[in-house]
């Protein structure tokens, strides 16, 4: 299927999936591992109930999910341009039935979707806290994917606490540094850490990834996962990234 | 050196440490895998300041952080017949003079201290939650070691919190089903979590011990350690864990 690059924008194959096509763009917005590796990480209602991604960017985790999901997926995200993006990978690759793309500031979803809840909510957040308000006023892109610039942590965890059912679940891929403000916030609004993940750049190294999820009104009771190793010790995929990425560990 | 042993007491050499020697005793209590990996992992002032060890049992840990450090430890053990046990350990290894032992609950540390408080705090706690009041009136030195009927976790971490100086580490050993629980009541008590490093039994399983360490009053910025495992996939020790356990990987 054509559709309209504007820019620098790009069309990639999207990974493993070989029905896939992604439009992206390195000056505006591309995906990264971190979203691939969170996609991979969440448990997935497959054929009952809905998901809805936040910071969905170019909308690279619902087109991921809709490979392994039958259910409707919703995807928000306040930047006109990457939302305008997200929508043409929607359109591109066919799936306007089962995705939707919302223009829109997660803090405000919560009344958005009135009492309407999610089975599953994903969420890539921007990772690093921002105290330099010059930020504010930078039209950049990346900075605010980037940057706690239009929602910070408490934020973002606000937002999927009142948009996960009772019993769903909530997953999240961030910075281990800011893994027990993290766990702290989860607890705090109700959502119960159930799995963890750390991702290692190689064996030896510590972590810098953090893959987690929780349970909303779950009970206490947290399973560290076996370790995620990104590289070899001669700086190649592991086996397991590569099946994760490609499908396939050759 | 000879010393008198009692009931089922058998002298064991203390692994790596060609100089020392422990009393311990199947029914009563002997040393674990857990509290020889926190001697490892903590963070040990070398010339100066102090060393408090609650939950001693016969005196493990204070015995293996005396060979790296020349500063005072105080082990504290609120079950007779094991302070007893380790207080026989000190005097076998002659360790009397950097080594004190306290028969005492650790929740009434902080007032038996006043106001002072150490460099280093290190603690392997009882595991499991009890709601089994039966335990209560048990005559049993393992459950008591393992359960918590003495203490809770909430009494280990305030006890920690009054004990340790402002900058100054707690380092504990757990269960990661706990996980959540142990980081919640770090936070509240003002020991910010700092080093993390979980222990998996082998590569592919999920992680069956959390070694944690805090600073009270410590900035938030946590370091996630490379994990550690200890068996191989051939259920050999990995070469790792013999570095710890016997100073060699032979």
């Amino acid at each position: 299927m054509d559709a309209e690059l504007f820019g620098d924008e790009r069309m990639d194959d999207l990974l493993a999936e070989e029905n896939l096509k992604i439009i992206q763009s390195s000056s505006v917005f591309a995906f990264s591992l971190d979203a691939v590796l969170l996609a991979n990480f969440a448990s997935i209602p497959r054929t009952r109930g809905k998901i809805l991604d936040l910071c969905t960017g170019n909308g690279v985790i619902p087109l991921l999910l809709s490979q392994k999901s039958q259910v409707p997926i919703t995807g928000v995200e306040i930047q006109s341009k990457l939302y305008d993006m997200a929508h043409r990978n929607v359109t591109l690759n066919g799936l306007s039935e089962q995705i939707t793309m919302i223009e829109g500031d997660l803090r405000e979803m919560p009344a958005y979707f009135q009492n309407d809840t999610f089975d599953l909510v994903t969420v890539n957040p921007p990772y690093f806290p921002t105290k330099n308000q010059n930020h504010w006023n930078k039209n950049d892109y990346l900075t605010i994917a980037r940057h706690e610039i239009y929602c910070d942590l408490e934020d973002v965890v606000k937002a999927c606490s009142k948009l996960v059912r009772p019993g769903g679940r909530v997953a999240m891929v961030h910075r281990p540094s800011r893994f027990v403000e993290i766990l702290t916030l989860l607890r705090s609004y109700k959502i119960e850490p159930k799995r963890l993940r750390f991702v290692y750049p190689k064996m030896g190294k510590e972590a810098n990834m953090l893959l987690i999820e929780g349970i909303r009104d779950g009970k206490p009771d947290v399973t560290i996962l076996p370790p995620l190793y990104a590289y070899t010790d001669q700086d190649q995929y592991t086996s397991e990234l590569k099946e994760i990425l490609y499908g396939t560990t050759n």
